[in-house]
């Protein structure tokens, strides 16, 4: 699993658009970053807790470039973001990682075939700088919000 | 690839909720029914073309059950669902084949790897009644809509 100090592996993702495939490792390459991963668009856990939370925080400003990223597609991501704010205010960029290959890069993806169809990302947030990891944070049980709670990360 | 005299294979998928397990050959086992499959939830040819042609016919009662199904989860697949119709008086069961079992055993999955990152429905219509299938149409671009339109599958 992917570990403090570790660089950013350049795996295309998909942002906005589905031919608009984005290396994170060159997004990330300066500043400060966070990665938030989460196994599924549109599930209780995932948008009634984990990403309102840092979709509200103020504190995203000081995080530096703030990514969600799930292993679905781009259009399920994109309905999904317009779900949160329809003007991007909080200035956080969902990311689809449709076929797992950068959620299995950082090897964070987990078995979810019974319910969900596939291999999905782990409940996670990494936090980067300058291109490297400086934080691993990965919930045991991905249904519940502890240890990746915006507060929890970014302290209160 | 099914075709015309077959049943419509026994394998389990969702329904409305994530527990909710459903066997469409038993579903479909008595009277006139349709399976409507689509690529991806979400997409624009789904969402802005062929399934509204579904939802909004007042054929639709005439056809029996009306199904729609994608290789998406079930969280994903309820959230499109309302996105047409909050009430669902089109009386349209929508379908989560998060795994595509159910698809593959008709032998309809293609690989949409690229875009989608796995396997998923080709956009096609199989009619049915009592349990057999009475007849098959098949998108050669899962990207148009052309013989699965609601109009030519059930008549204008």
């Amino acid at each position: 699993m992917v570990k403090v100090g570790d660089s950013i592996p350049s795996v295309p993702v998909t942002i906005s658009k589905p031919d608009n495939k984005v290396d994170l490792s060159q997004e990330l390459a300066s500043g400060k970053g966070v990665i938030i991963g989460v196994p599924a668009a549109f599930s209780p856990t995932c948008s009634n807790s984990h990403v309102p939370g840092w979709v509200a925080s103020h504190k995203t400003g000081s995080a530096g470039k703030v990514y969600v990223l799930s292993v679905n597609d781009i259009f399920v991501v994109n309905a999904w973001a317009k779900s949160f704010e329809k003007d991007n205010t909080s200035k956080i960029t969902f990311v689809a990682d449709a076929g797992g290959d950068f959620t299995g890069a950082l090897d964070l993806l987990f078995d979810a075939s019974g319910l969900l169809g596939n291999k999905r990302a782990k409940r996670f947030v990494v936090t980067t700088e300058d291109g490297k990891v400086t934080g691993v944070h990965v919930e045991p049980d991905p249904s519940k919000v502890t240890v990746t709670d915006v507060e929890k990360v970014l302290g209160s």
